[in-house]
């Protein structure tokens, strides 16, 4: 998954696409920017399942109390020859009742099934009618209704936010389990039973489900810039104010580019025309370059460096480099 | 914390106590194993707050939406600097939506007290009525009750359990909010302030509590000897199993010793003494060493190598040298 | 809040809007027929709590035990007196350890922040720069950023989310709880004081918040049709389809209404005029009443009836007649 | 399983045991008013279930959106007629996306398996080797241990802790997913298919288990009697305190009370008799019945009273008529 995940964020690294907060345009960002946000947290997940395993490879073998008895002064010898047959490594101790690695790598699943929620409730956000700059493939006829020729509903996108809330909760199951009573506890393995196998079916299903969606996504360009075009352009606001705070003091910029937001909105014009206007004959010629900065593309900071980041930071996943 | 349960591992090391599996008394161990126990995690919990330091301690620092657009080309020049300033690492890319390292420090949080709350649940089951191997403290008055002169709670274990039970729900609250949409997110932050907080608070406190708990806790040898010569020595099954079958078919010393529980717990006598009395005349003699078995502190196994390797593998907690 | 959600379901009883499935546009609703429901499930509300009640608002006076030994022969009628001082019921036996009713107590406020979220999210979900259908209210800098001047965040709705979601974990730890050892448990309690006063305070703050918006809520009738109109008014295709199906097979019809579809959004075209022309000659003359058909508010079935209903339903909590 | 609970508390009304707060020896009760608790709350459970009947037998039609706009002006009649056929009610709207009554019907099926998990926790307890009050059943074999032929753990009870345990977690799930997106969610009822029939499987399987318990549950009366004389009958120490108060000021007699506490469990004689020689010559004759108070089951105040009005609460259950 991380390596389509790369190449869309490699191949959409300078579609202009509106970066949102709290569910509102607020800045321009790259598409390939969004795709490098879901792709940062696997290297993590990578890294954590590396370190957990030393933990979790680990051979269980100490009789009914964890003392070995029964094979009189062999038990740690044959727990040791026990372990290399496996191909585990030994704990220190028995670890019947100490239940920290199971818990532990519980979390490891809910945080990769939580990684992929937050892509998919993306995903589904984009499809929005309202939106729809992504669906989740061009297969004909998925997400259909029966009823309804028009939909073509998110549905790969909502089995893995459902995954991810429902393991959110599993793993407060797994980590009330952690209280074990005693050398073996009463009930507390019959609840990872009940939860644990349950997770990494979630966590199998969901990632199986987003390698789909990172292969297939359709992603509409033109879309994007629609729709921070019909926003006015006000996602240009804080592009606006920089720019002429270099002309005008901070403040007296940003009351007029609040002011000019107002009349975008309401005369539906784009902001850095309004801006223009209400500047005209107060700025000095040449203090804006208004051209660019009606172009939300040239307002990307270091988008692209970052994008760079993540991609050779994902290199370590070992599924294709990328020469960045 | 560590240092004082290792104290009391090496203190305890060869007081024997019933090992108890299911609730029920299963085979001899000694306190110091049991407390080695509550021990062993913490060393794994060490190494996970080290390990994950590194993806927690990072600097967030992006714009409203992870551009860094309104510093040019200098954002992450910016950042590396800020990062410096604060003694933090800098990430990949700015994280604002990417909570894994929150989350996975709660999961964390959460490990700590259930490891703590499995301790405390031990104590509570030890200090029972009609167990009273332990006592939280010697302190007078200390859980006491105004009507009841004769109690004494394990107040201080109590709230430990508490503590870890409602982490492990606060927890799934945190990864619910792993689902951060977009660039920046609805409500998860949210969630994010009304639990990890407490979390944080919770899991200090479990903490004070167990190290008065580690400093503090009365420990009644007698009662532990008692306790399994009150059940007839039954715990000694095992043990009289497998002496009789090096000079019988297991299967028949499986039976008979099964027999012989029976007879013990009946009539009240000890276990040993009914398996010698089962066996008259049909073993070779000294084919078993009678007082040897019947002494549970010669069926501890790998008891004290066990103990050691824990108490090593501890110093790295830095907290106290053991030398073993 | 019934009462300022009804007068808005009332007075909006007929604006139209896209009614959503998935994320995306599926049939026309009324607006009125959306806060609809968010208020019924208040009315069920009321009645959890009025049954409740008698299960809740009850002594609990047993003496530690629950025997009431202490009064010798006079424990219950001193409970039945003391009762009445308090004006709460009796039990059938003091309650100490059964903790039922506290769990159901802690459902119910969950219920209620739950109900209240799914409001929320809607608000959140229809204030999208992209949707804009409503705005958290009218005042002035209310959700803005700092450095954005174009936004207006839905911060009211979104602590509402966040405190049903926490309130949905801490649920679970309250239900944990029921397992209270023996006459008086060991840690339940302390886990009950760590979460029920928080989930009273989170349903009050959800409450409040709530009210803020069902008196405050900016609804957007242009806005409303506008986005229907922009996706092509492909909302009506069920409506489509049976109008066509009056006149050919209803197959033929979907199959043709999908294709209209198709080129209605591919083409940019109102959906019912792309309808009209692929039958042209096809159908009968006034097979199909082609201006009602494109007309979203003749497609709302029983929608004013089913308002009605609600607001009926609602009259019995008592904040607020509806005559309807 | 009330008929067989009811059974139970009715034919160990009298049995005296230890009542244990704390994990710790309290007052005396009878193991008839133990069972009562048990059973107290399955008259609440099924009041509670009979209340939300209403709620949830509710036919659920609507059409994609809600509306019925696709039969026209006919929608609620078939509505109605559906319902009826399904013998189902009406609800005053469609509820596709208001979840409450799912919610409210997993807590209940989570406030049985609590009931039924603190009935189970109890019995673990119980039937611990060090107090041995009670086993699951007489059944041979039942609970062994392939290498431990002393051991009968309780893994009925432990099956069911495991089930309330795990209810309790997925709960928190089905409150989430109360937060339904517009007309229909985009992932919320994937929640409740991954949650909802686990829920009812696992209660289903709880309800097994316990009636299993109910109907085989072995009760130890002798052990019982022992249990409390072997704690040198500590458990007598408020009823002490309240006999002394009659002859002396209250705080003297608890003083003494306590004092006679430390002496009875350091030399081990029975709390009463230490009292006596504590109090020699020092009383009026007679001023205390040494001998009445010396018997636990004179102190049991209203148990008999208390169990008589559960049973005949639970008559309503129409399990079994108790006449007491």
């Amino acid at each position: 998954m991380a390596r389509y995940l790369g190449e869309l964020a490699h191949l959409h690294r300078r579609m202009v696409v509106a970066g949102r907060t709290h569910g509102q345009q607020a800045l321009p960002i790259s598409f390939g920017l969004k795709v490098a946000a879901w792709l940062a947290p696997f290297v993590r997940h990578g890294d954590r399942l590396n370190q957990m395993t030393s933990r979790l490879l680990v051979v269980q073998f100490g009789g009914a109390a964890g003392t070995l008895a029964a094979l009189g002064d062999k038990g740690l010898a044959v727990m040791q020859e026990l372990a290399e047959e496996l191909k585990l490594a030994t704990p220190v101790m028995p670890w019947h009742a100490q239940r920290d690695s199971f818990a532990e790598f519980a979390g490891w699943l809910s945080l990769v099934t939580g990684s992929l929620g937050k892509m998919a409730q993306d995903i589904i956000l984009l499809a929005q009618t309202e939106v729809e700059e992504v669906a989740e493939s061009a297969e004909e006829g998925r997400g259909g209704s029966s009823t309804m020729p028009q939909k073509s509903n998110p549905i790969t996108s909502e089995l893995i936010v459902a995954a991810a809330r429902t393991n959110a909760s599993l793993l407060s199951a797994m980590h009330n389990a952690l209280i074990h009573e005693h050398e073996r506890a009463t009930h507390g393995w019959q609840v990872e039973w009940l939860t644990l196998p349950q997770m990494v079916a979630l966590t199998g299903g969901a990632l199986k489900h987003a390698l789909y969606l990172a292969k297939n996504l359709q992603v509409d360009d033109k879309k994007m810039r629609e729709n921070i075009a019909r926003a006015d352009d006000v996602i240009l606001a804080e592009a606006a104010v920089f720019a002429l705070a270099k002309a005008m003091p901070r403040p007296k910029a940003e009351e007029l580019v609040k002011k000019a937001c107002g009349i975008a909105t309401s005369e539906r014009k784009p902001l850095i025309e309004v801006v223009m206007n209400l500047t005209a004959g107060a700025l000095p010629d040449r203090a804006v370059d208004w051209q660019s900065l009606s172009a939300p593309e040239n307002y990307l900071g270091d988008t692209q460096k970052i994008i760079n980041r993540v991609l050779e930071s994902a290199n370590k996943l070992g599924s294709k480099r990328f020469h960045v």
